[in-house]
């Protein structure tokens, strides 16, 4: 219950931060729906292919569709309220990333990926999503540029694998996995902490 | 026999539409047949990776292969004669989207999916192609800009679905539902409907 | 085993290739990472989810993750010497893109395919992770443009279908088909052979 919770939150904030890269780029409000359903589902359908979990998750459960429809709705009407949300809308961004990552490596367990396999599918059921809207938006996907958005998943993927080694129970190490990742997130983005630069020695 | 039919006639459009993104593009030959090929046969692959059903449709079916081939073939030799048969391209196009919409409602019924999803599924498979010719030419997809292409599709299915609610017959609906995709779209293009902006206050 | 080679060096210089378009967009190190993943694992992950045959072939082989890591890690910090090998890599590139379309064509006769179907996946499997590179990167797909890279995959393919129908032994037919596609493409590369230019009429 508590994680159905967290997953429309997490839903909500991702179909929204769809939207404002497709209003800015003035796509029609089919567009705009599109993008925002691509950004919130993205992630755990390539997850879904990849491992043949056919029909994919959103087919079979509408939930999300409607928590996407509405948010859209919700968002473009009162687009210009948004920004007093922003760091609402941050935060269950950020809740999701947590819990969508741990889903992810679920799903590869249940097919009997390696732990490394695992913490990929993982990551990219956190953030493919914001992958195909930057595509869609004809962007470079901004998580390749800067954030340490996915590096954040990685890193709580080896922590829940780690927990598990040592005999944690496993719905343990799923809460502290999630949890890791929200925080390490939050003190990333608070403290500006980004990967190493490669490029100095070009310049 | 006769969708059969409808089936090429739409192949062929849709092929046509790659190749003339393609060639503005000034892509080579090559390149030019993967848009045609892609446009064509784009929506049905999405909507067959979606639901699990593969071998993608594309590839069970050698006749779309050679039809594509014999479209492009012609179509980059007479390019400049296709401006003369841009009404026929249109209406073949319309009649294409409008059997693929319903064509994918039905794949999406056989695997049991709700009605929703089933719209979903359908207005996918009408318009996905377009789409990836779009993002592979680097374009923003034009569906996503202006026309009410999915919106009709979408529509039509819901037509289907309300049709079938009140016992008019599977078959039955499934024409009116086709007929409707392609007279909605054909007024729309017509008397220059679109979506409403949602961009006025913004200017 | 010596196969085995093939594949590790294939799998490094389509990696680099990726490092190499991702630093000149100055991705930051993830990015890289990603991309360069993305290109040599595309090829192969596309053919397999056409086919549904998932979880995809990366997700249970952990080698090329562990290639493609520490091939990342070597070429960014030795990204001023890369120039050097320019030659070598373009020989394992083509090595690897002989040997990737043996590989979809063997995958597609593996699931009943028909040859020209079977040579579509061969080539894909050679040619896609290079498109979803250079779509990542914002880019038209280079393949789409220049080079003759992908048409020397489809005769390859033909070429070996040629010989099997002639009764030469499979295993032959496969070695003949990777050295063909090697020889063409250099070939091609070193005498500048392209495909006919569609342009010239409408200059």
């Amino acid at each position: 219950m508590f994680y159905l919770l967290i997953d429309v939150l997490g839903t909500v904030a991702f179909a929204i931060s769809g939207v404002l890269v497709a209003m800015e780029k003035k796509l029609d409000v089919f567009g705009v729906f599109i993008i925002a359903f691509v950004t919130a589902v993205g992630g755990g359908t390539l997850r879904d292919l990849l491992i043949g979990n056919t029909p994919v998750g959103w087919m079979r459960a509408p939930l999300s569709i409607f928590t996407i429809a509405i948010t859209v709705l919700l968002a473009v009407v009162f687009v210009n309220y948004l920004k007093h949300f922003r760091k609402s809308l941050f935060l269950f961004d950020t809740i999701g990333i947590g819990l969508y990552t741990m889903i992810g490596i679920e799903k590869g367990l249940a097919v009997h990926l390696s732990p490394v396999m695992c913490i990929a599918l993982g990551t990219m059921t956190a953030s493919f999503g914001g992958v195909l809207r930057d595509i869609l938006c004809n962007e470079i996907p901004v998580i390749f540029r800067r954030e340490v958005y996915a590096t954040v998943c990685i890193l709580g993927g080896f922590l829940y694998f780690g927990l598990v080694f040592v005999q944690v129970p496993a719905e343990v190490a799923y809460s502290i996995g999630i949890g890791a990742i929200i925080l390490l997130r939050l003190l990333a983005v608070r403290f500006k902490i980004s990967l190493p630069n490669i490029y100095r020695s070009s310049r």
